[in-house]
């Protein structure tokens, strides 16, 4: 796997993905399976909800976002692998219909303590719909390689 | 839609689920649509990533958690709504032939100041697997409505 090492990162870049749409019938059986609630399934049911209408389950939203961040320019070597969030929000109701894209700010990069060989990417994820809202900001934490070390080589910042 | 108010809920009560086997084809169906990442695609290429073997995506694992949540007898009164986290965390990777089951713990309930009608349940929810480890936990906000107050009456607590 080929991509960025924890040192390629700086605080302040922000990567990008392009939009995704997301329709009616696909919002319908991703909450069948995982999100069975009438304003996930049901238009008319939906209507009489806190939603007034049928919207994406945010855990669409979210999985959708992780797709979007697999396929924006981060590409960290190792790949996308997350231990966690500092903040988690869903901001607006996602609707069919709605086209969603990332922006992806490094807002910390700091090398483990206790592993030599990686560090932790702090990021601030916003999902923005065709409109540019935000309708989901997360601040996660990604465990990122750090590049290998020539041997024989101890460091002393462990 | 019936269920609890927030007036039905107490700090301390715990709600649980049934378990749910999650397996190869789903996992890779799964992270085929949301999270295309060879951890959560090919046993033979993850045994070379820091998992060491196939793994379910870490958006596959809450999806989930919100279906357990759904059919655990938490039950607000209209619907399961989420505002978001003041805490989200991956503890152990998720493997082919896991069964997940969830605990969701009461820890706050708190009315809503500007809108008398509902309020905020936090919520901490810990995803198990069969051999009793926390997966994922979560500690997350939900909005549950207050018993229809009798008309006329006015609050002096809002």
């Amino acid at each position: 796997m080929t991509g960025r090492y924890l040192e390629d990162f700086a605080v302040g870049q922000i990567f990008h993905s392009g939009p995704l749409p997301i329709n009616e019938e696909r919002i319908k059986t991703f909450a069948t399976e995982f999100d069975p609630q009438p304003f996930h399934l049901d238009e008319k049911t939906a209507r009489d909800t806190i939603f007034g209408g049928l919207v994406a389950s945010g855990w669409h939203t979210a999985a959708i976002t992780m797709r979007l961040l697999v396929e924006s320019d981060l590409r960290p070597a190792g790949g996308i692998v997350g231990a966690g969030f500092d903040e988690f929000r869903w901001l607006r109701p996602v609707r069919p219909g709605d086209a969603l894209r990332i922006e992806a700010e490094v807002v910390e990069v700091r090398p483990s303590r206790s592993r030599p060989d990686q560090g932790v990417l702090k990021v601030r994820t916003t999902t923005l719909n065709q409109r540019n809202e935000a309708v989901q900001v997360t601040v996660g934490n990604l465990v990122v390689p750090r590049y290998p070390k020539s041997s024989g080589q101890e460091s002393t910042q462990e």
